[in-house]
């Protein structure tokens, strides 16, 4: 089968395009889906020789905030994009992190020839350890992003497994028929970029996670040039970063923060200075260094990933700090007040992190009250409210002065909002859009937009993970889905924690449970021991022991009549338990504790 | 003893003020503090005649959003104001409702002459039932507040018990020594009132909940001229809402919502409108109304509280709405979509309430779809984020078009922001100022605030509950505190649930619980049944048959050695098995479920 080329956007037309040299490869289609080429109706009907096409299937990053991961197929090759993690909702109770669910990818390992990732934060490499423990491919990433899946990989003890590969925001990596050029874009932490996919079916761009910083801190302003480019060669379609979509105008530039550092360091006069932000946020605690610097502070981290970031991000040069600012966070107390710049994780009133443990004094090194000025550099994550807000009254309450407010622009996004999302729709001129990376609501906004941009709405496609679309030059459709969905880590545990487990859960921690216990004899089905009562989170023993009592002497009747009816069938003697104390219980309390009946037999 | 009356604010020099018969009484201070008259230090060392002082005892509203209540004594005379209910945070699990601690109000309920409530919220009124089943007081309020009192008094079966007494906003009631005049203000409920309290030690102003609302749907304009006038004689102290002392500016006049449901029912052309608020909103379901009526839809409204809270404000005449405009909501299916309105309750992302129900499908009378334009007529309170942004997503994937955000506006707060405060600061000018109704941030920044005004630093008190501050034209100072707190309210059960049974529920919550049951020989110790080993919210018990094998032979080994040993304390012979167990469970999986021993003999 021959692969036809003739297309009018054709990527061939440029010059030195990094994703010229197409194989034809034979077609191969991915298990679940019939193809879609010479057999299927849509394209085939139209030309007899089928156009070669593209696939995304998206794994993660649809309807929610975090675990990013995107597959691209063309000609019976794939790479993956991205390979993040999310924190659990509130409702996924004791669920440490969630990860994508990887069946696909395992499945097809052998046609996937590697994982190109935009940037270092967790909700685009949080995920590399779980799939790289159970599959390989060759990683791609600039060096900074590679330093810090390094330092991840070393926790999982694959660091030595695993094929790293350091490219550069300009470069191209080859994966099959696919080459996915790196584009430099502008985040919250540097070396970030989006991908230019050149590949037989044509040129889909995804922006990453990006804003447009004229003057950033670090590397430069973002190659809108190169998106430019690419929008005059043609752009079969566009991925963009929706999580700001919401919000009109512009995201300020990184620089405004530093502004307000300098008036604040200025206002904390004599006071030590406690500066929580985003551990990842390596243009930030930059900002505070030369601050520091400035003004005559040493600088202490605190945080276990404050410290890692920072480690990574010194070793490979992008973070200038003199070596004399920083200090131990052992030896700030060798320092006064003034003398000092904590810089610690925290801002999202995380209970176990360094500024919690500071505001609920249970932080080993550091004890904050009437000389702390604290400025909490970071807005909260939707869900995040309350716990920052609890951080903030606890620490005011302990005599700090506390900066937090949007109002002193201590803090700016790293994400584009509408106009910068304008902009890039502009210079890449799709002829397909995908909203990518945020909830139901931004994907919304991000289409909305596309539309008063002047895009046909049948060339807008609004996903969901499992989700797979088929594109080309001439049309865009969606196939059948493939598994996709969320699958829980909970300490050691991938996978084991299920609906089931949470539903249990959730039950457990609003109403407790109770537990009767009894001993039957097997022959006759009387009690020989018991029946004995334990409860936890229902009610406070001590003060309730009527009810306890109560609730003894009616499981005593009820096994009585049991025995007195011959039902020797424990599934029917625990129902009758289970349902008799239910009604008790609820009766008097209105509560619905989890009842659990425990029959033994001597 | 005689009351010192010479004091250069003295209320006694306005004419007609309610507050001037003083009945000087015999001192009988109350219980838990020293007299700070004749034989306290600080006021008897200036002056041998000592003067009256007035006591502000704080129960709650204090670091804190919700359950407001606060007593004011004077000659031995106490009163209340307010008595109110607050929702639980996230940490209190399982818990309905929080209370105050009313075991001061018990111990002196002789002396307490009655309750003054502001206005008809639950955070103001929420408490009362479940005080006044305790002890009997007169209850004051304007018509309104009072007939949702009467309402909520029905469902506690205490409504022919309890004395309310309905008064207006201008009159004045008389509790012992001290008089409580009803100012009007603006607020997001009608008939909302602030109260200055004429005492013998002088006026003192509590401002309630309030907003300064030129152009209100209802009611009037707040009542600024009296709060001026209470300025020009002399106040003592200011008590003022810290809810929105953060915010700069002013809030918007509610008239602002109206417009904006003009555009949006213009906009919403054939579609049904479905618009969430707050039941108590009765300002906002009256402009609601008038939207539908003048566009020829009829409403409907859903959820119970909903309901409730019109019917009473439609009989007491506080809404205007034609009989014929109002359909049940059985009767949808008989309307267009273009000739409906329905008003619900689930501005907060609240799992039970209408909104949720419908966007989750779970409504039994309302489907919702494309042909659905939902206002969300309320922003998130602190903690429900995540929770109504859920609702909002779901309802987008059903085709609803949804409009929440804040550029609409089509919600206005019912607090005041910085400059209204600054003009009750400026109009009361009191000599003493105590910010009340916030958390610790909203309290320092209205702290500041009245700093800013000019006040002094020493004549301002930031207080929490428990807080006594004694004051009079001469100082005001703190006093030891009183027992105040949490109750937490659980089905029927008020205060059965403390910290224990929440740090059980927290852990069975996270962790899930392990029990692990065995029958012993009483005589030798030997396993006659089991060991077994019960399992809930840990694990998918089938996956991981291994493990619990494994914790069986250990237990079983436990139990041995024990026996063996001749061990018959059954305190060591669980511990022995819990801390064998809790070792074997997190080395193998990194948790830490509640592990449970039951042993029993025979």
């Amino acid at each position: 089968m021959s692969v036809n080329n003739k297309r009018p956007n054709s990527p061939g037309k440029q010059k030195g395009n990094p994703g010229r040299k197409i194989k034809p490869k034979s077609t191969r289609y991915f298990k679940h889906h019939k193809p879609s080429g010479s057999s299927a109706k849509g394209a085939a009907k139209k030309n007899s020789e089928p156009k070669p096409v593209m696939r995304i299937m998206f794994l993660g990053g649809l309807n929610e905030i975090g675990k990013n991961i995107t597959l691209f197929e063309c000609c019976n090759d794939i790479f993956i994009l991205d390979c993040g993690m999310a924190f659990p909702d509130g409702d996924l109770l004791g669920v440490d992190l969630v990860i994508p669910d990887f069946s696909y990818i395992i499945e097809n390992a052998d046609r996937i020839k590697g994982i190109v990732i935009t940037h270092g934060h967790e909700d685009h490499i949080g995920g590399l350890p779980f799939l790289l423990s159970k599959v390989k491919f060759p990683v791609y990433g600039t060096p900074l992003t590679i330093g810090l899946i390094e330092n991840k990989l070393k926790e999982f003890n694959l660091n030595n497994e695993v094929d790293l590969n350091v490219v550069n925001a300009g470069d191209v990596v080859k994966l099959g028929c696919m080459k996915a050029e790196l584009i430099h874009v502008n985040h919250s932490i540097p070396d970030s970029v989006g991908v230019a996919i050149h590949s037989p079916a044509g040129i889909v761009v995804h922006t990453g996670d990006f804003k447009i910083d004229c003057t950033p801190v670090d590397g430069g302003m973002i190659n809108l040039s190169r998106f430019g480019e690419l929008g005059n060669k043609g752009v079969l379609a566009l991925l963009a970063d929706s999580t700001n979509a919401e919000r009109p105008g512009y995201t300020p530039t990184e620089q405004t923060v530093r502004a307000s550092f300098e008036r604040l360091f200025a206002r904390a006069e004599k006071k030590r200075i406690i500066i929580a932000t985003f551990a990842s946020n390596i243009s930030r605690i930059q900002q505070i260094v030369y601050c520091a610097e400035k003004s005559g502070r040493k600088v202490a981290f605190s945080g276990r990933s404050m410290i890692n970031y920072v480690t990574v991000a010194k070793e490979l040069g992008y973070i200038d700090i003199k070596d004399e600012t920083v200090i131990d966070i052992d030896m700030i107390r060798r320092y006064s007040p003034e003398k000092l710049v904590l810089v610690t994780t925290g801002t999202q009133g995380e209970p176990m992190s360094a500024l919690s443990r500071m505001a609920y004094s249970d932080h080993r090194k550091v004890e904050v009250g009437f000389g702390d000025f604290i400025i909490i550099s970071a807005n909260p994550i939707p869900g995040n409210e309350k716990a920052v807000s609890n951080v903030v009254n606890e620490l005011l309450k302990k005599g700090c002065e506390v900066v937090h407010e949007s109002m002193y622009e201590v803090h700016v996004s790293g994400h584009a909002c509408r106009e910068e999302l304008k902009i890039i729709h502009g210079l890449v001129k799709p002829k397909f859009f995908i909203p990518v990376h945020g909830e139901q609501k931004h994907l919304r906004k991000h289409a909305e937009l596309a539309l008063d941009m002047g895009m046909e709405h049948k060339n807008i496609f609004i996903g969901d993970i499992g989700n797979v679309v088929e594109l080309n030059d001439s049309y865009l459709k969606q196939l059948p889905s493939i598994q996709a969905g969320k699958v829980l880590v909970d300490g050691l545990g991938v996978g084991d924690v299920g609906s089931i487990v949470l539903r249990d859960r959730k039950h457990l921690g609003q109403d407790g449970i109770l537990i009767i216990v009894a001993t039957l004899d097997t022959e006759n089905g009387n009690v020989i021991s018991g029946p004995d009562i334990v409860s936890r989170g229902f009610v406070y023993v001590r003060e309730s022991e009527d009810l306890f009592d109560d609730v003894r002497s009616n499981v005593s009747d009820i096994l009585y009549d049991c025995a007195y009816e011959d039902v020797h069938d424990w599934t029917t003697i625990k129902n009758r338990v289970k349902d008799g104390v239910s009604k008790l219980i609820y009766d008097r309390t209105h509560r619905t504790p989890m009842i659990l009946p425990i029959i033994m037999d001597v």
